[in-house]
């Protein structure tokens, strides 16, 4: 065998041991990203950027069908907007970037990039909101922003990052809250049909919510080594901005009214979570539905007679049906192909060579269970579909048994911290709402409220940190 | 009739009269994008975003069928890369804006927002090149570039804009070169194909060519009043910029050669073309293949009984092949609809009232021509792919129509004024190849060289300028 995992071993960290080097490893390995000489951003590389593009295309069709429409507004966003809702503003001015000179001249009033678009939005729906016949408006856009973080991680957190940002006005508070919710639930399909992430769904807590919003809710993954990554939220807002910004209209009534506003997003940051929920000590694993390669074709022997030719036409045909990449490099043993596309993540691959030719096979070899099967030729165009599908739902269910397997439940602040300590993972617990027992938590343990989980469980009427009266179950975790 | 001229003209400026002003008034009329706060930049609406991604998706296919790969990287580029290459810096240092604070610090070195990428993918080829194995590396990204400009006009030219920028390395010249007319070649049939126009393809002047290019290939547009659009450009850098950024590759021969390099780009610009190219005074005009919403159907009498419900079993049927929209409003007449649809340049209406449910058929009305007919219920799914071809092959006949009535030739300046003055258009002449002329013939026509063909034709042997020895023909216009 050449694929012996002592090969690749050797070249990234060993995931048990140092999560978060064999993350940045496999960044790198598996050329999704590289470092540049912008502090804090990326460049996304054709293989990453292709992941990027699989999840837009999925997202956007069904965003479409639910009435979402595209648009594109200004990058940049005057103080003077930026400053209209204090809470808002008080969440994100520490942390954005200001344009303070255009062409060679100063500016006489700084534009900030935008972190986030609520108030460009909210004064553009002022500008064209006038009866309820306009409503509701639901518009998103695809683009960039920016937040000047301090500490930085490819895709999970850089200062500019690549996402979609959809905010949307209503006539009613139901109708937004309902908006709000869809938006939560094509998120969740998202992550867990495309992605093949099992996600947590609730309510972030008054501490955790988005800057200016009056709920805001919570799609959560469980990544390899325990740590939470918060993969999407939907915020709403009711006339928080509304009101400020002056989005009124003439409802049915003949009176004017504020609208009710919502706003949601996912991000560059699922690439992130892709590799930490999936991958393994032979690099990222990519499930069927979202790779840019699903299998690659690796000759065997290729120099000798009809090889490559039999290579090639199984590919042209595989390539009909399906995303196909073939290695016909010549310079690379067959085994460093393995290890290769492994690193890959490319979900199956394709052996073919002198002896299943005269065979009329081929051998495939699957990413997530390394198993290994010989397939007839005439066959294997059909038969590819089912294997696809068996790997998407297998990396679905270890995904969530590992978060099965470190989900727990805690009493009382020992437990919770033992917990923790031992498996990171999700504690589930009692709180009585009260904030100081939050940051409590936080302090001692390291781990943030991920939410208030839609499927409440009773676990005792205690809350876990000071003992009184809980009010509701939450679960925390530590995150990245 | 309802849709009588009258109606509309008064709402829009007549094109004839002020064609500037008439295309402002379109934009915001077909709600395709508006001002917004933040100076010289829009906010790209609903219907005017649909449009750009309609050109996306046809330009990215081809793209990838000719072995592009689609990156992302930084928006923020350091002021030290941006000087590397001394032409190209003079050329955009002037119109960049630039970030001085990152949270509430003085930036130590401050950051441009990209005027255009040549740096930043610079850099980072430079890193990952190492062998002639590597070669090419063909990469594009979809994103925002800002040039602050002193005088926008929504698409045209606005401080923001949206476009793809194409770079790319290669082993030789040859290869390099075939590479920056490929890309000619694609936006040719994007332009012409999707878009209706037909295109003038050549090579920009010394003077007009891009900052740090060898050679700079165009294709150029004219629009309905004769002036030009320069609507996609591909260069041929030679190794301007790879030696100055170290992009070097150990060749065949083992020897250390530095690669040659392309860029290209198609913008936001395309969509202010078709406006102009197309429109009337009934408002926008958009081919079937570039349209949204290809067809609308607009019930007459919507009150009577079945007619909603015929009207909605046909939009049913037809949106199975085509993109459609049904006008269902209760609050306007079928006159003010018919306006509604002529003015978002929609290429044809449907109308289905009672008689025509009794008569089994509905009423078609061209948007180009404003030809009706009436066609039997059961065929209209087939007929319609038939009547949008001619559609799209008569919008591209006029238009061409148009240019080659506004082309004109001179062979001296006082033809050269007269013909420009009196047709704008394009203005065909011979040249010495002296800036000197290419300079006054600016000043004295406002033209400026759109390009020199690929197809040359003999104008005489004189300069049109100096009256010395010609070189080339070129073809000169006024622009946007």
């Amino acid at each position: 065998m050449d694929n012996k995992e002592g090969n690749y071993v050797k070249e990234i960290t060993n995931i048990e041991e140092d999560f978060t080097k064999w993350y940045t490893d496999i960044v790198r390995k598996a050329e999704l990203a590289d470092y540049t000489q912008t502090k804090g951003c990326i460049a996304i590389k054709p293989y990453g950027y292709a992941i990027w593009e699989n999840i837009q295309k999925y997202t956007d069709e069904k965003f479409k069908k639910s009435g979402v429409k595209n648009v594109y507004f200004p990058l940049l966003i005057s103080e003077k907007l930026l400053n209209k809702e204090k809470e808002h503003v008080e969440g994100f001015a520490p942390e954005v970037a200001w344009v303070t000179m255009g062409g060679e001249q100063e500016l006489e009033e700084k534009l900030c990039i935008r972190p986030t678009s609520e108030t460009m939005f909210s004064t553009l729906y002022s500008k064209w909101l006038t009866s309820w016949r306009d409503l509701p408006m639901v518009y998103n856009q695809w683009c960039n922003v920016l937040r000047w973080e301090k500490e930085t991680r490819p895709f999970l957190r850089s200062r500019e990052f690549l996402w979609q940002e959809g905010h949307t006005i209503h006539e009613t508070q139901e109708e937004a809250e309902k908006r709000t919710l869809e938006m939560l639930d094509i998120y969740t399909q998202v992550i867990e049909e495309l992605l093949a992430i099992p996600v947590l769904r609730g309510k972030k807590t008054k501490k955790e919510q988005f800057a200016g919003a009056e709920k805001t809710y919570t799609v959560e993954t469980l990544m390899h080594d325990g740590r939470a990554i918060q993969a999407g939220t939907s915020h709403y807002f009711g006339q928080n901005f509304t009101k400020p910004f002056d989005v009124k209209f003439q409802n049915r009534e003949g009176k004017e009214e504020y609208a009710y506003q919502t706003s949601w997003g996912i991000s560059t940051r699922l690439i992130g979570a892709v590799i930490m929920a999936h991958g393994d000590n032979r690099g990222l694993k990519l499930p069927p539905k979202l790779a840019p390669i699903q299998a690659v074709i690796v000759p065997i022997a290729i120099n000798k007679e009809g090889v490559e030719q039999k290579a090639q036409q199984l590919y042209n045909e595989l390539n009909e049906k399906y995303r196909m990449e073939i290695d016909l490099r010549q310079n690379y043993t067959p085994g460093y192909k393995f290890n290769d596309w492994e690193m890959k993540g490319v979900p199956v691959r394709i052996e073919i060579g002198p002896r299943d030719i005269q065979n009329n096979v081929c051998t495939i070899v699957r990413r997530d269970t390394l198993q290994k099967e010989n397939i007839n030729l005439e066959e294997i165009k059909d038969k590819l579909e089912q294997i696809f599908e068996d790997i998407q739902k297998n990396m679905y269910n270890e995904c969530k048994e590992n978060r099965e397997k470190r989900t727990t439940i805690a009493y009382n602040l020992d437990e919770f911290i033992k917990n923790i300590n031992e498996n990171q993972g999700y504690i589930k617990a009692m709180w009585c709402e009260n904030i100081e027992c939050e940051e409590k938590i936080k302090e001692l343990t390291g781990a943030h409220s991920r939410c208030i989980p839609f499927e409440q469980e009773h676990i005792g009427d205690k809350c876990v940190c000071c003992g009184k009266e809980a009010k509701c179950m939450v679960v925390w975790g530590r995150q990245y």
